[in-house]
């Protein structure tokens, strides 16, 4: 197996004691598996909180910092994070006017975090949850309750995060939170797999000329296997699903959250900006602001995931507002 | 081959196209292979550029932005910019006070850039060129004339573009950009190349257990072909090389890059910079500024390089100004 590591068992702490050693000036290690945003709990305003299992940096602990999460609770390579961690890091940022917990749609994820969430709300901490899931490829959008949760976390933890520093209360975040997921659609396609560091072995199995569309961040079972197919034609396949599920529509101004899996190039990567370009343009719909590049990744994955959400006045402000964390900065 | 291009012929254009769509809030495309910092040239500024092949991004596109470059001449992949693009980025980014050519020591890029400065100098531009050598691997410490520049590049952009901020005039910029190149060296591994969109094939050869200390962002040549080892026994190899070549010792301040070449996750990186970190606060050697994530690449590289350069007080001064570019910021 090809990768820089030194002992699976010590893989994450590891990881973690270099993260803190590197951003020693953003953020701070304040359990083995919690990273808060340097001086949390940040008085007079709601706390921001994610986390899930590792190896999608620079999500989630990549995302801590000014504008956007004040705390992470850090599971093992595509594990949840015990209740204990969730509880810690909850903790950890409350001031008074409550918590966010912003997580994405994962069995283990909402089990531990529920449950830390029944023991601090029975402490008299006020919380709520915003469950993310906007991949459409994962199940049908009469059953989007059942959908898993990708990229469209970011534009969630952005926003929430803009909204907690204007001062807003957390009721009033949980429905707009809420309301944003609804208006945030994901699919990604996959051509290689990631190298388990436990294993060895590939998080799932593909053919030499073969894709997937839809496949998760885990290696979950996508919609179809295809055949390699050229950038615009993947790329069309992909927005005309994402663009029918809302659906969006002309005059409809969105941002676009172009997201590498891991091993795909920025080179590719604005390759397929072109056309999603072309195609919004085409369909006047408005790009309000786009990022391309590795937001939630799958280790070394090759592959990417396109995030439509459709915007108003009010989230505009929000991904306007500036945010200076670890690995994701705007101005 | 698993690319998401479409067609080998367009690949640089279409890719400067999602460029310039994605981020035309920093970037204006000038002519077809020129790219520069909106509204660029900037009155009582030097100008600062580079140029070169593509497949290294976010560098060398990524770093055009306020504190950073403003403008790019763009090569094919791997290939240097041919004599007309370096001459009209150049040209494009002179306000009167000068400009500052920064680039790698490659013998194609050389030429077409120092016939362009020929050109432009009859003109009457005032024009100077620093020359990146940083790569410690590619040549013995006395020809270090002969060493390749591959992520000192970076580090070189940013002092000099607080620099030229800051007002500074060419002759003294190149002046501190020279020194500030011989106090920067850098060494890297990699364990599997990246695939040539021209051919299908492999940068270079590599066994299925093996890596190569030194190899270059282009597949030349390392020092020493190995096998696989913890990241803890390359690391250690990597930054004795680095820290005995200048010698960085006692007391000396530096910054460091880690850089991922392409498909080395960050989850990797950081234990890595564990390890970077343990060694320098052994030598008590203080790290004033680390940035750790992908800032040079060679596509889907599998590998890192480290970048130390040795501090004073000015260049800290030059650390600590603000950048806003496309994909590089700090505050």
């Amino acid at each position: 197996m090809k990768k820089f590591i030194n002992n699976y068992d010590n893989l994450i702490d590891e990881m973690l004691t270099g993260f803190a050693a590197a951003n020693s000036d953003k953020v701070e290690r304040r359990a083995e598996r919690v990273i808060v945003r340097k001086g949390a709990p940040f008085k007079d305003k709601v706390g921001i909180i994610t986390g899930g299992g590792s190896g999608h940096k620079p999500a989630l602990i990549g995302y801590i910092g000014e504008g956007m999460l004040d705390a992470v609770a850090v599971g093992n390579i595509f594990a949840a994070p015990g209740v204990k961690i969730c509880y810690d890091a909850i903790k950890s940022v409350d001031s008074g006017k409550g918590v966010l917990v912003c997580i994405g749609n994962y069995s283990g994820d909402l089990m531990n975090f529920g449950t830390a969430v029944d023991m601090l709300r029975e402490e008299g901490l006020d919380i709520e949850t915003v469950i993310v899931n906007d991949d459409v490829a994962s199940s049908p959008k009469d059953k989007r309750e059942n959908r898993r949760g990708i990229a469209g976390e970011i534009i969630l933890w952005k926003v929430m995060s803009a909204m907690a520093e204007s001062g807003a209360d957390l009721k009033t975040m949980k429905k707009i939170g809420d309301e944003l997921i609804y208006k945030t659609r994901s699919l990604g396609v996959a051509h290689s797999a990631c190298i388990m560091p436990s294993s060895g072995k590939p998080s799932f199995e593909i053919g030499e000329d073969e894709m997937e569309i839809g496949v998760g961040h885990h290696g979950e079972p996508g919609i179809k296997r295809v055949k390699m197919m050229s950038a615009n034609e993947i790329t069309d396949i992909i927005m005309e699903q994402i663009l029918a599920d809302l659906p969006f529509g002309k005059n409809d101004e969105v941002s676009v959250i172009l997201n590498g899996l891991g091993s795909t190039s920025l080179l590719e990567m604005y390759i397929i900006y072109k056309r999603i370009d072309e195609i919004l343009r085409e369909k006047n719909i408005g790009v309000y602001k786009s990022w391309v590049g590795e937001f939630f990744t799958s280790m070394e994955m090759g592959g990417f995931s396109i995030t439509l959400t459709r915007l108003d006045e009010h989230i505009k402000k929000c991904i306007d507002h500036p945010v200076n964390a670890v690995h994701f900065m705007t101005k």
